[in-house]
């Protein structure tokens, strides 16, 4: 999947943005895991995107295995909707950081209880949050190249 | 920012990417932020990337806020500090979905206590973890175009 110039950058972030790393591709997402469309043409009405775009995109969302294709609805994968998190945090981050005119457009919201959710990097052993300077890196492996 | 192909496409995500959505730029932040790497050669020497590739992403980095340039250094912004959820979630669904033939190569930890950091999403009405499907997106005000 990565390219030759990457083969020593191991990085699963990077991976991940070999699939999903295209404005166009993070739209199309957004709408099908928050929105639930399934429909091309509910798609293609929402994000006014040329149709040829949307259905390469498509297309290769199906080969990923973010989405199975029935026809003219495409219907998202546990691993597409996994990416929910993901697409939460460049969000919140946007959100927070580069200029919107008129401010955020849209919440995401705990669904039932109408919470706001925050992203949030939970310790599996103190069960405490942790801020951004609380975080270590550790390698898991020797590197491929010495 | 935005091209003019994503005029009516007002998503915060999408305007997230626009600033890092591209392989090495995750990857120069990646180091810069857990790795704590802030000399121009270090990055070089860490990535194996080509000088002139490094340079302008992080000359792009500068411009956007993200860093600071004190000479051969680069400091990390609050703003390019606060991209860490967002790239450990990324890391995580990566890890998860997309094949790596001798698994994760790292791992995100709590510094000092060693657990697991696991990218969560916390509702701040209910305190509680709100998996994928209990989320639901509120728009914050009327459309551009109606």
């Amino acid at each position: 999947m990565l390219g030759r110039t990457y083969a020593g950058q191991d990085c699963s972030a990077a991976r991940a943005l070999e699939i999903v790393g295209e404005r166009w591709s993070l739209l199309i997402l957004r709408d099908a895991i928050f929105g639930h469309l399934t429909r091309f043409t509910e798609l293609q009405r929402s994000l006014g995107v040329a149709p040829n775009i949307l259905t390469s995109r498509l297309e290769r969302f199906v080969e990923a295995g973010l989405m199975t294709q029935d026809g003219r609805e495409y219907h998202l994968t546990t691993m597409g909707r996994e990416l929910a998190p993901a697409i939460v945090a460049l969000t919140q981050w946007g959100d927070r950081w580069v200029e919107t005119p008129d401010g955020p457009p849209i919440r995401y919201a705990h669904d039932g209880c109408g919470g706001t959710l925050e992203h949030t990097l939970v310790c599996d052993s103190c069960g405490k949050a942790a801020p951004p300077d609380d975080i270590a890196v550790e390698p898991l492996r020797e590197p491929r190249v010495a």
